[in-house]
């Protein structure tokens, strides 16, 4: 199997551990994911990023592909039983296509707004081991135990602790996927880094007395560049991106309407084009598998125009919002200004602005608060290795990265609706020249 | 107003006949392109090609910016009733921002499985002149004139021909875009080309004695090569991607489907999820603009999802297959034995074979005609100016173009479902060797 | 070992077959090539192009490397006494990396400048076979018989006619890195192609009945149009780089100056800073190993510097005139005109016009002509192999090759000195207007 | 006049301001600077950094262009006599193009070795304001007081501080230029940066009370990843290219050489193909600028080459080592080992080391710091322009410089001939396991 990607170029599933990957895509669990946009709603800020969560797992499988055959170079210092076989390598590219399957429309939005049902981790883990599912049925055909290895793979669990931290870690194949393609498609530069000399610089650590297989680990003479630009790419996404004022906006209305709808679920209104699984999920905390899977993406978006035009006017005005991307406004303090009082304070007066309006301040007002770590090499840090043998957490090494350990960085903002915009600004001003 | 974008990069629109760009933009007819890809089913064989007309919208929008930025660098040499004022070239940016606005969902198949409906082109031409729609609204506003200028310049008729031609010609704003951004999001890199070279090569003609204004031109001296390539990258983007096996035979699907589903209509079958516009065509062959313009690819793919199990066995079989991309297959002939009396014979074998299966053969297979010319530069030449004032069409010009003038590129394919491949080889291996 | 560069990215010689590229590097003969600009005097014409011919050597050993890689996934068909083996894959390698070395400063205009002397082949070939060079002790160091192997490999020879190709046929690894490499330095995007398609659609064809190893072949169902715009990028090249009209010029202008000093030798006169190689090839028509290696760019250069002032006033004029890049203009004539006729008429107009100014004809003026067939798949076609087993020549299968297949491109300029220029277009113009 | 070139794409100069370039380019002092490299000997450890000071000055030419095409946009604001005139573009355009007239061979080293010499800058400005130079005669040919505003312009003074910032400041057209060009020809991908956005977050800041022209700033909304991912490129290829091991070592290499070459010039020996400019910079600590212009990397090069044979044998054998690249080994300490006095301590054993082989330790071995500050924004910061009208210094303002401001990167090495490689690293050994 050949493809075509935007962010790879060719990508070939051939060899003889990977050839199980084009009969995972025919499945309709994987299919499914074309119905789901990697980024949810960020196309309102970038209208390029329409990129969904199946071309997604293709990358992620293809960058495993690539640092397996880096790890097959360089495991022959290890003791056979820790080195990786077809079959672990098997599992490995397996759970990086599948790493996801699990995920509902919006991607984390989603359970958020209904935080009774089980998180994406848990509906991903369902279909691996659910005997009814198409991936199931691949991968036990392979392998009857290979459901349940996949399975804590893709938890981040494995004996293999090097292969462990390429599904889940610092450096994992999903990071390295989603990077590069949230920057290709938002036209974002400042996302990319260099994927190649990265894989070249990699590196299996040095076991402990445990006996355990030893962690991932960079070269510390060629790598630390490479991994640098790594951690900042993560970084300036966040900043440019992850947390862009359009898309958590967005990302909020859309919140509010989830919350909006499945109280109306709860106190038995009837909605148009409700989907079975978000009725069930609001009501009963769970859902059937079959049900859930249905929800997508084009789902939702049937469902929010429909409700467009029900009875509860202030879910139909949040769809119609939302529908023709009339986000809320928001509104960012620097300097001095950027503390929890001033924030409250302008709150405050938005409330009373909103209220005056016969707007509810609890769903049309707010404080959106978004934070990230810059870099956390804290749990599991990823190790340098130095020509001499001997080994350093990243963090010690990096001078950059050093300075940037553990400091959060965090983005506060007010939101509502622009029909209040001029009246809050003024507030504003009248504040600052009292 | 500034964005980012995958294939030009910064995008703004800012000076004063741009202006109105953004206001455009927050209109439903606008945002409604949000949902309609710009490529169809093409992401089942390119899986990153999830791009939106939306997205090209902005960019042809961009790219007309580029061009009137250069058009002014030259019009000088013009009477000054030929050059190009901030009120055209506002018409100008909106024509290329709105070409798209009547497309329905999925594109041309759209209107070609409901033959009896309005084409995209009118549909257009109704938003652009309904005093109700959002897109009118605005344009009225700048000039109650507009709304009908546009509407001719995007039929490709404006008294100054060089600037219709960039709406519509060898070399128009549409395809600048469209061929960069199929290119990038498929990831075939065949479809670029020198964008910044081809407009600084870009020249306005000479009038003739008539009077009219004088048509686009390039630049004899340097801008050949830029113009070939461009060509070229049309020609291989047809070959690699608009007439690609996986592309023709979603598309085929898709159009039994509909028809099929007109067929249902007709005969006064009720489905599931039926989109009011679709009912509408089916039955009156036309639809008013607002049901019109509900129709998206969300919709579609909602009634294809609800489909699957409706009561006509054969839509619903159609369907479900589509859903989870189970394709039919394709076989194409080479050489000697790519005649018609051939494909007849094995079209003929492949009825036989779907006989004996139960399977309709006017449905379940048939031969898939698609061809495109090479380069034609016959009614409206793009002219070439030479250092020394002489001017003469790009055909005769180029040494590649003027060897691919008129030239057919044709692709045929036998389409049938995989349930018969094997036997159908069989029958073409044994046609081989008799 | 592993290096950054800025056409192929990270490039790596680490296997064993690869293992003497590091060694080879360090010799003083491939040192040598750093000395060598790729383009000779095309700087003049693309500030960037200023790459050596070093960094070619290591691309072209790149790619091979990426031949190899491809061609063993494949060779699995083949018996085993015609697959790729460990030596055989060294022997390329260092093939691909050598075969320039026998190159004189400026690349072919040395050779043309003093044809009595050997061809650039002769003195690859003297290099590798010498005992005392570097580069011959690195090869008989691993295997005595590598020098001799790898002498006739580079001259295209080998019993596996696959890998022969590889060094020396219509899609060759000198082929593929100078493309891509003078594209990317020039700034001319047309030379760009999809070498990572190109390699994975490349096939080992059928042997024939007489038992000799199979060409290669490219895969008919996936590889016509990566092999066409590798066509089309060398006749893109030569069009905007190899044949550009600066670039002409200026290694016209060279060509003079080296034939005027071999005169000058041969009669006696004694210039400054004569590199001893010239001396013995004007007066011997060869010369040692060592004097012949001691030539390079930088040599010549300060040749040309000193001669500026030497007392041949027409060597010094010129060198004058190359020094400071006051190249002799071009004058190109199209469509109707472009004749021999037309050409003949003008260039006796130029050198009545030199004549009375006191520059000797012969050598101010001329009729500077050249042709490249743009594409030739003549002797040793480029198989096409169908998945039904058919193979075919790439000229029949390909929709735009078989249009340019054996068309010559040719070019035909005036050159003359800017003195002359405005009477020289006077002349031009009354010509047209009698 | 139109240009190729590989980092900007398309260049062209031929709006009012900028009709002075053509002539420029034209000049000898300009046309010297093609036989300049930028980095010097860089490509000793990047094969692909060939690229000249005079592509470099086009590209900060051209940069600078698109500065002022921005500062147009923006200047409105500004009382008139501190706008952006046609004239001052036109005076900035040149000293963009011309800041670097006065390097030597190989840039900073040259004058390093030859400390009792005048700097490049001084250089600059004596061409510039010699009547005799042709650079001069254009200059002066505009405006004969233009040569003089140049000159001012290059060293960093200008009414305009804005202006004056452009040519000389923490974010100037050289580093604009030289930063994507070096990376783009090393291959190292860290130096990229996003240099339309940056251009287009440009801003003007606020006149102070003085009446002086305003300083350049930075849009605080949109602008600063853009200037934050510029600052980290210029740190990236700080520690990638500039403070490589092969480029430190094969520069102190040069340096050497240089020394001893003016040693032997100060005590009468003679040296073959002595640049004239070599030897009155030795003796008299100055030259004539037409003997200086003559210095370039080919005529330096020319005199390495000869000097491997003359009679200082320690000359020779340094000037056949970098002659053919056998430059010294580097030795890097990490961590807790990597302090003074272990650096000396292993010095002392290199020392010894070289005397018992009759190597002179004062040559043969050294210590080599280099030391980069990562961000310095101290003496006339760039301000950021928030939405509401307040400024702040970037180092206050970006959460990733602010970490950065000041932090000194250094790198300390060990050198030494590989001769003494391993007894070294035994004598480290040994140290480290008492």
């Amino acid at each position: 199997m050949i493809l075509r990607d935007p962010v790879h170029g060719l990508i070939s599933f051939e060899s003889e551990a990977f050839r199980i990957v084009p009969a995972l895509l025919e499945t309709p669990e994987v299919q499914r994911l074309r119905r789901i946009r990697q980024l949810g709603l960020t196309s309102f800020a970038y209208p390029g990023a329409d990129h969904t969560r199946f071309s997604h797992a293709i990358g992620a499988a293809h960058v495993m592909c690539s640092f397996i055959a880096r790890l097959q170079q360089i495991h022959e210092g290890l003791p056979y039983w820790q080195r990786l076989t077809t079959d672990r390598a098997r599992d490995a590219v397996a759970a990086a296509l599948l790493h996801d399957l699990g995920h509902g429309p919006f991607s984390h939005l989603f359970e958020e707004a209904l935080p009774r049902g089980p998180r994406h981790e848990t509906w991903t883990k369902r279909v691996l081991l659910d005997p009814g599912s198409g991936v199931h049925r691949v991968l036990a055909e392979a392998d009857p135990a290979m459901p349940g290895r996949v399975a804590e793979l893709v938890a981040g669990k494995h004996p293999l602790t090097y292969l462990a931290r390429t599904v889940s870690g610092t450096f994992d194949v999903d990071r390295c996927d989603y990077l590069l393609r949230d920057a290709l498609f938002t036209g974002v530069n400042y996302g990319k880094f260099d994927l190649d000399w990265l894989l070249r610089s990699l590196r299996i650590g040095e076991s402990d007395a445990s006996g355990e297989a030893p962690p991932l680990a960079v070269d510390g003479a060629k790598g630390i560049p490479a991994i640098e630009t790594f951690v900042l790419a993560r970084l300036f996404m966040f900043q440019q991106v992850y947390l862009h004022k359009a898309s958590r906006s967005s990302e909020w209305l859309l919140g509010r309407i989830l919350q909006r709808a499945a109280q109306r679920i709860e106190d038995g209104t009837r909605l148009p084009n409700m989907p079975p699984a978000l009725h069930a999920l609001a009501v009963h905390g769970d859902v059937s598998l079959g049900d859930y899977l249905d929800l997508d993406d084009n789902v939702l978006w049937e469902a929010i125009r429909a409700w467009r035009s029900c009875k509860d006017e202030v879910l139909a005005d949040l769809c119609q919002r939302l529908y023709h991307r009339q986000l809320f406004k928001t509104l960012e303090l620097f300097g001095e200004e950027s503390n929890e009082d001033e924030y409250q304070a302008l709150h405050d007066v938005a409330c009373d602005l909103l209220t005056r309006r016969g707007l509810d301040p609890e769903i049309y007002g707010g404080i959106d608060r978004a934070s990230v770590t810059a870099f956390d090499d804290g749990q599991g840090p990823l190790w340098v290795l130095f020509p001499d043998g001997s080994k350093k957490p990243l963090g010690e090494v990096s001078f950059v990265l050093g300075r940037l350990e553990g400091q959060p960085l965090q983005k506060v903002r007010l939101l509502f609706p622009g029909e209040i915009r001029d009246e809050l600004l003024d507030a504003l001003r009248s504040r600052r020249r009292p």
